[in-house]
């Protein structure tokens, strides 16, 4: 083992050390609940814009925000999306590919003929209200009720599962979505 | 920068090393396909297990093999669990805790008082067929349908979605999962 | 879509659920800035206890002292541990094994000729000063220095490099472990 | 729970779904050793370019390829990079920074005096040899010892630790890199 300096000497540079150890540089890649609340009230105002958009520009300017919407908000650009939408219906319950998400959201895709466009329908309010979340370093999930109010006044609550990973440039994007009508009772 | 030894001395300690090197210790925390598939198919067989033995040993014998299938295949020790079954109903609908999981799945908890036991529905199949696996190295979640056939040959199918964390003893334990009967259309 | 009450109905619930909204269940594995901090402390801690043990009741006790803490702050159990001591040489130079570390820290295994027991050593005091960290969700790495300083006064700095991750109980272990002296120049 | 069709029709459906289920859509995020040996290699080539290119075309050509390698190998545009190069001395041991790690491979820095460029040394062979890897799912880490040998036939050898992390476009970057000489005994 090698001695370095005597004891004062040490006490010194120790000291120094100390200031600054104060300030290390810390990379944290680590997603936090806050992040998560953020990105569930960012898709709810996506949603609702992308239907004021429709209201008051039409379906072009708003399947052109809905792109943008997708392209920021999901991670189909990892390879897939895990995504169950609240009102498809078989052989295309699942949209794990950017056109099948687009035609959920503002429908008029003749790949996917029975879309109407979900983010067309009149919704004025949108609140997540999470049941729990579970936080796992990279990636995230949480579940709870959405509950939605069209123009008409009426409500609509789901049953919502978002999944999150995080991007090179630190942004949450969904990689994960269930979504479903509440059950009825038999 | 420090000279080891000459160069025919170094060509003799890399063949040394290259033996060597050929198994290196490699300890791998990601959860793979194949675990995943294996977790689900253990899930399914563990359904149907509950409910033969509900049929041949009654109800008790029943709930203790669900409680033995809930502590060894989800992750309640974690703290929470993201389940949203098929078939519960407001207020209860996410059962979050050991207890709404194991009520969920053989009833006769008056805490749960709408449960009447999914697990003792008589089911004889059960099926996971996937969609889309996303592997996120210490975490893993799959989307797809999941196909039930009980003893009068009645058939339902459910979308299904589970995620997958690796505890320390290297077992799947599932943290999230949200099942839904299929939209019908409106 | 299925109308679920009417909009003041809604409203009602929302609010509602807006309180209960505020206590989401949260499970959070990521690992963070404190805890490693913390886990750092422990180890220096640790190392001047072993060397207290040893010179107030000797070297069996700072044995069994040096067994508990490798069984608790190293992550042996998980396969293996990537650690470099600070002194050891070839061929032994890595010790993957838990009987390795051990064999470092106290000495005495004739397994292991050349170790002559780094903890006890004298030391009595142990400072660690992070240059950055990096916490990567479930795993999270340091580099710094380590101050330490002995019985006589003398002290010695080495670069240091620990990498942790986080077992099911939530406590971090440290699965890495690269200890060098400081390169002097040529 | 609502029944979907008998069983014979069951049957039909879930052969077709037998068929789909063997090709679901699966994106894995988890760093394989196969990869982690790669990057290794190609480190290794790196360094070994670096020299090749300084020796036929000059300083400014080594500098610009020690660039591109820094920019498409390692981490700095995550935030920081865990760097203890072999060769630093007190007070510019780590270079948390990618001008700090230009510096340590071709030098020609005033703002890092002591750097000489350890990738102009004359390297003409790098070998990894791996004691051991930590596969974390999104993360890893290895140790183990690399050789050189320069363009005299002198070998050097040293302890190695790298930690990857995977981008968003499926490729390694080092987030981890302590290198020391090996201890000589005292």
């Amino acid at each position: 083992m090698k001695i370095k300096y005597p004891l004062f000497g040490a006490v010194f540079a120790m000291s120094a050390s100390v200031a600054l150890a104060k300030e290390p540089v810390v990379v944290n890649q680590a997603i936090t609940e806050k992040e998560v609340l953020a990105a569930q009230q960012a898709w709810c105002n996506a949603l609702i814009n992308i239907n004021a958009t429709y209201e008051k520009d039409g379906k072009a300017a708003a399947k052109a925000l809905a792109e943008k919407v997708i392209d920021s908000a999901y991670a189909y650009q990892m390879g897939v999306v895990l995504f169950k939408p609240t009102l498809t219906v078989n052989p295309q319950t699942f949209r794990t590919t950017r056109a099948g998400a687009l035609a959920y959201f503002v429908g008029g895709d003749t790949a996917f003929p029975k879309d109407t466009g979900f983010a067309l329908k009149g919704w004025k309010k949108c609140e997540p209200v999470n049941t729990a979340l579970f936080l796992d370093g990279n990636s995230a999930i949480s579940m709870g009720k959405v509950h939605f109010v069209d123009k008409n006044g009426k409500a609509t609550t789901v049953d919502k599962t978002w999944g999150y990973i995080k991007d090179d440039a630190g942004n949450l994007r969904i990689n994960l979505h269930h979504s479903s009508l509440e059950y009825q009772g038999s």
